[in-house]
């Protein structure tokens, strides 16, 4: 009677966990649509800080720090529409290595995360100089470019 | 010698007014692009708040603050694209009233912007009950309504 307490515990557990992650999309093409909107939204704003960055438009420490939090913001929300079964469907470009190795993506993810983080931290504080901002810039561009440079067809 | 300075200063001013509004997108496609890709992203969250409103999903306090939040972000973003000439360009369902009602059409988007920054705080707060959830997301969604009804193509 416990062991099949346990195991209609674990099965109803698993439910609770499943559930709302199925409930997320309910197409991997609606998936796939999320997270292209989400990372073009974070590429617009961090495009802007690169022009700022690259000196091709002027430095600007408000509009820094309201572009970096947009970016930290958004680098939050991609990982989650990486479900299992949107390598296809849609136009995307996320390669199948992706589900082949998960944890080493996560990884990659978490990286991207905590680079926006301290861009925004960096961004917003008091005093911000074009120095501080290009080394931030540069560290979220490098987690940018390692995971489309394994994980994104060209 | 005043007047020149003035008018100098005027159009100086100006420059210093549009230069970042005219930076902001290169094309009008890419306006056109980021606004969509925030209402979808917008969309999402405000779906599940709409399917934990209306019983479909469970209630849960803690998703729906974290939905509204991204939710009220989301909402602060668009705005700033609906550029000019971006009424023309990708596959855009902007109806030209925009452009032609303006400043009606701005009140209309700092109404989501308020109910959506209301729609945050409720359900950011202790004991949040399902009928505080159903008359926030209510309010949100009838500034989606409105807008739509008056300025999206059908």
């Amino acid at each position: 009677m416990k062991r099949l307490l346990s195991a209609t515990f674990v099965t109803l557990l698993g439910a609770a966990v499943c559930v709302p992650a199925m409930a997320q999309f309910a197409k991997p093409e609606d998936a796939i649509k999320y997270r292209q909107s989400a990372f073009s939204v974070m590429g617009t704003h961090f495009g802007r800080l690169g022009a700022m960055a690259n000196g091709k438009v002027p430095f600007d420490a408000k509009a820094a720090a309201d572009n970096a939090a947009i970016v930290e913001a958004m680098s939050k929300l991609p990982h989650a529409a990486f479900i299992d079964g949107s390598d296809k469907g849609g136009n995307t470009k996320a390669l199948p290595l992706i589900w082949t190795e998960k944890t080493k993506f996560i990884a990659s993810g978490d990286k991207l995360m905590a680079e926006a983080t301290k861009l925004a931290a960096v961004t917003k504080a008091p005093g911000l100089t074009l120095d501080q901002l290009k080394a931030a810039f540069g560290n979220t561009a490098g987690t940018c470019k390692a995971c489309h440079d394994a994980y994104k067809e060209k």
